[in-house]
C-alpha cells in the first residue's frame, strides 16, 4: 500500500477517500524509439498491405452495413469480399482520427493519455482460469474478477483497471459483462474496457458509462477503450463488426486488434504478419471514422510466434518482438495510438519462463514505443490463465518501464560533477551529499527482488519470488481499501443492472 | 546436442572430431542500436570525464613504472595521482587501438570477431560458490569448473570458454590458474580468457597459450581475453596493473573494466557513472597503448545499482541499463570494442527473480550495441554463484539474441505476399507452400520453454524451467564428447604446469 494512502488512514481521513496518486496516472516517455526497420522498409510494408486490401480484399461477411459504408466510400464489394482502392483506408483514417486522446477514469487525476509519447499500462485480458500457488489453476470466478480489480487498483505501475481480467465462469456467460462492468467502476476508480462480446452489451457498457460520466460527457469523450479482434486472415465477424458499431457510433474507443498466430493465421515472416496486421486493421479503422469521423480509436497488434513442433503459440520469442516494433512504427507513421505487447508468457506457473518471457515482451513494449499495453500483468498460460502471483509480479517489473522511458538525466545533478569532486580517488560515494540528496529516488526498488546476502535471504525463509509474490498479493487484498463512489450512483447501476437482467433469461451459449 | 554432431557419432566418426558448428561462431548484428543520448548529450559525458582525468585524476599508487609511462607521454604525476592532460588519453588510443580483432580459439572455425557489428556472448565470470537444485549452493571445485566449460562448449548459443566460469576454491589459489586455463584448452575448443590475479599467473597464461598456438602467433595475434577491473573510484592497483602489463606486452587483449556499484564506488546517477567510467578505462587503455601500440583491448563496464535499504548490489534495473547503453555508444565513438551486460540477477536461485533480471539485462545488452557479453549465462546471487540451472536456462536465452540481432527479414521470401495470396481470407496458413519452405528456420525453438497445453504439460509431470534445467544440463554433461587435442600439445601443457606447480609451495593466502 502506498505511503500517502496508509497516512491517510492513519490521520483518520475517511478510508475511503479517494487515495492521492504516488507515481503519474500514465508514463511520459522520454526517450527515442528503437527502430528496427527505416522509412524505406516501412513504405514496403504499407505498399504491401495496400496491396492486399485492393487484390486479396477482406471478408465483411455477416455485416452488410459494413459492407455498406465502405461501397460508399468508393470500396469494391464482391459477395461477403471488400475490395478497397489503394490508399482508400489511409486517406479516410488519416482525414479524421486522433493521434491522441484522453480515456476517462471516473477519478480524473487517474484519467490516461492514449497516444503521442504516453504509455499505458495494462492488466491481463480475457483467461478463463485463474491461477495460485496455494489452489493451482482452476476456472476464475467473480470473486477472482474483483480481485485483479482491487490487484490493479492498488498497483501504481499499472494505470488501467483492464477489461476482462479473466471470465467470471460462475456468471451467466449472456450477463456476467454487468458485473464486470459493475466491479470496475465500483472496486477501482482507474479507467476500465467495455464489452465486445455482442452488440447489445457493448449497448449496456455504454448505458452504465452514462450513468457514471453523464450521457453528454460520453457522446462527447472517450469513457471505455474496447478490443476489437480481428477474425484473422483478412475477415472480422458479426459479433466483433457488432461491437465496433456500437463503440463507434458512442464516440468509444475500438480497438482494432488482428490477433494471430504466425503461421496459422498469417505467414511464419515477420514482414508478412505486418503487412496482413495493417491491412486488416486500416479496413477496420477506416469503418470507424465512416461510422463517427473522429472516433478515437487504437491500431491493435497481437502477435504470436508458434512451436513448429506442436503448433502451439510461444511467447516472448524476437520473431513477435520483430512484428510489434514493425507495427508501433506503422501507427505512428499512420497517426494512430498503438496497442500491443505486455507480460506474454506460455509458462502454466510463474516460474524463470514466465520471468524471461515477460520480460523479453515488456522490453520490446517499451523499446517499440507501445501506448496501450494490454497483457502486462497476469499473463500466463498462453492468456489461459490469470495467475495471482504472476500480477503482482509483472506490477513490479511494470514500475522498471516508467523509469526506463524517463530516460537519462543530463543536469547538473544528474551529471554529478560534485559527487566526483568531493569523493575523490579511492574513497566511497555513500555518504557524500550527492548521494544524500539523491538517494531515495536513485535506483527502482522492487518490492518482490530480494537483494539480501545468502545469510540474510536464508534466514528470511529461503523463498523464491513466486512465494513471495503470494505473500504479497494476499498482503494486498486484505490492505484493500475501495474508492469512494456516489452512493446515488452505484444505486442506479445496481437498479440498471438488475432490471435488465430480470428481462432476459440466463444463457451460457455465448 | 546438436543435430549435426549427434549425426556424427551415429555415422560412427571419431567421437573425438571437432563438432561442425551449427549455428555461427559469434552474432553478426545487422539491426541499429538503441541510443538513449544524443550527439550532444554524450559530448557531455566525455568533456566531464576529460575534466576527471584533468582536475581530480587517477591513482596508479603501487606502479612507479605506469606513472612513468604517463609522465613520459605528457601526465603530471603527484604522489601516486597522476592528472592527463584533456584529450591526450583519447588521443593516445585514437593513434593505434583497433575498432575490432579476431580472439583465435584453436578450433578456427569458432574464432570470434570483437568489435564493429559483431556481439561475442560469453558464460559468468568469477563465482565462488555453484548452486544446482540437487545440492542447493555450496563452494565450487575443479570438477564444476570443468563441468561449466563442457556446457559452454555444447552451447551454441555460447560463443566463448570465458574465464574463471567459477573459482576451484579446492585447488591452491596460488596455482589453480593452471588447471583453470589448462581445462579450458583441454575440454573445449573455443576461444578463453587468461588469469589476472597476479603477473606472474598472466605470463603462465601466455606460456600455456604460446604450447597451444606457437610463440609468433601469440605475439602477432590475439588468443586472450583478460579482464581488468578498475579499483573504482580512479584507482588502479598493483596486481591488475601486474596483469594488464603482462598481456599488454604480449598482445594480448586487456578488457579495462570499472567495477561499479553505483552510490558506493560512484555517484548514483547514470551521467556520473558513466564518466567516472570512461575516465577510469580512459587511462588504463592509454596504458596499454603506451606498452604496446596497437595492442588489443576492450573498454568494459560492469555497472549495478544499489539497495538504498541494504546497500546491497542490485540487477536487472533501468539505471544500470542506461549506463550500458551509454557505455556502448562512449567506446563506438572512442573505436574500441565494448564488454559489458550478461545475464545478472541478486537471486540466489533459478526461479523468476532470476529470469527477469537476466532478460532485463540481456535486452539492455542487445540493444545498447555491447560486444563482448561476459556473464552470459550461470550468473546467480550477484556474481556469488554460478547456476547449473541457470547457466542452461540463459544459454537458451541467447539463441534468441542472434535472432533479434541478425533483424527482419525483408526479402521477397520475408514480405510472404505469395503466401497472403495464395491463401487468402479466412483460411489457415499451416499448409501452404511458404510455410512448408519456411517453417523449420521461422522460429526460435526454446529447448526449455512448455508451451504445451496445460492437460500436455501436467502429463509430462508438470515441471517448471528449473526443473527442466536441471535435467537438460545432467544429460548434456552425460553426452559431452570431448574435442580432438593434439596428444604432443597436451603432453607439453601438462609437463609445464607440472614443471611450474612443483617450482614454489601451495599457497592459499593470494
Amino acid at each position: 500500500m502506498p505511503r500517502e494512502r496508509r497516512e491517510n488512514r492513519r490521520r483518520g481521513a475517511k478510508t475511503d477517500a479517494p487515495p492521492v496518486p504516488v507515481t503519474p496516472p500514465y508514463i511520459k516517455r522520454r526517450i527515442p524509439y528503437f527502430e528496427m526497420l527505416n522509412d524505406d522498409e516501412l513504405s514496403i510494408i504499407e505498399r504491401n498491405a495496400d496491396t492486399i486490401l485492393e487484390e486479396i480484399g477482406i471478408v465483411y461477411g455477416e455485416d452488410p452495413e459494413a459492407r455498406d459504408y465502405f461501397l460508399k466510400a468508393g470500396a469494391t464489394v464482391e459477395g461477403e469480399l471488400v475490395k478497397f482502392p489503394r490508399g482508400m483506408c489511409r486517406e479516410i483514417i488519416q482525414k479524421t482520427a486522433k493521434a491522441q486522446f484522453t480515456q476517462h477514469a471516473r477519478n480524473p487525476a487517474k484519467s490516461v493519455e492514449i497516444g503521442g509519447n504516453n504509455m499505458v499500462l495494462v492488466p491481463a485480458y480475457g483467461p478463463p482460469f485463474v491461477y495460485n500457488q496455494d489452489e493451482g489453476r482452476r476456472y476464475a470466478n467473480i470473486d477472482d474478477f474483483r480481485n485483479f480489480v482491487k490487484l490493479a487498483y492498488m498497483s501504481d505501475n499499472l494505470h488501467h483497471s483492464g477489461g476482462t481480467v479473466c471470465e467470471p465462469v460462475d456468471l451467466p456467460v449472456n450477463k456476467r459483462h454487468f458485473d464486470m462492468v459493475y466491479s470496475h467502476i465500483k472496486y477501482s476508480d482507474k479507467a476500465f474496457m467495455g464489452s465486445v462480446t455482442a452488440a447489445e452489451r457493448a449497448e449496456d457498457s455504454v448505458s452504465m458509462a452514462k450513468i457514471v460520466f453523464g450521457d453528454e460527457f460520453v457522446d462527447q469523450n472517450c469513457v471505455l477503450v474496447n478490443l476489437i479482434n480481428a477474425n484473422s486472415p483478412m475477415t472480422f465477424d458479426a459479433t466483433m463488426l457488432g461491437a465496433l458499431k456500437v463503440y463507434a457510433r458512442n464516440n468509444q474507443a475500438c480497438m482494432v486488434s488482428p490477433f494471430i498466430i504466425s503461421g496459422a493465421m498469417s505467414p511464419v515472416s515477420a514482414a508478412g504478419v505486418a503487412a496482413q496486421s495493417l491491412a486488416e486493421a486500416l479496413s477496420a479503422m477506416a469503418l470507424v471514422q465512416l461510422i463517427r469521423p473522429g472516433a478515437p480509436m487504437i491500431y491493435g497488434n497481437f502477435v504470436s510466434s508458434m512451436s513448429m513442433q506442436t503448433g502451439a503459440p510461444t511467447f516472448g520469442s524476437p520473431e513477435a518482438a520483430q512484428v510489434m516494433n514493425i507495427g508501433a512504427a506503422l501507427a505512428r507513421r499512420l497517426g494512430v495510438p498503438f496497442r500491443s505487447g505486455g507480460g506474454f508468457t506460455s509458462s502454466k506457473l510463474p516460474d524463470a519462463q514466465a520471468a524471461y518471457e515477460a520480460a523479453n515482451t515488456l522490453n520490446a513494449t517499451l523499446h517499440a514505443g507501445v501506448h496501450f499495453a494490454l497483457h502486462t500483468a497476469g499473463w500466463l498460460e498462453g492468456g489461459l490463465a490469470m495467475g495471482y502471483e504472476k500480477f503482482v509480479m509483472d506490477a513490479d517489473q511494470a514500475g522498471m518501464v516508467r523509469i526506463a522511458a524517463e530516460g537519462i538525466d543530463m543536469s547538473e545533478n544528474g551529471q554529478a560533477m560534485d559527487a566526483l569532486r568531493e569523493v575523490g580517488p579511492g574513497k566511497h560515494f555513500l555518504g557524500c551529499e550527492h548521494t544524500q540528496r539523491n538517494f531515495k529516488s536513485a535506483f527502482y526498488q522492487s518490492a518482490l527482488s530480494d537483494n539480501n546476502s545468502f545469510e540474510q535471504w536464508t534466514e528470511d525463509g529461503g523463498t523464491d519470488m513466486a512465494t513471495r509474490a503470494n505473500t504479497k498479493y494476499k498482503q494486498m487484498l486484505a490492505d484493500y481499501v475501495p474508492p469512494e463512489l456516489d452512493p446515488a450512483i452505484d444505486e442506479a447501476l445496481v437498479e440498471y443492472m438488475d432490471k435488465r437482467k430480470a428481462s432476459f433469461p440466463d444463457s451460457n451459449i455465448s
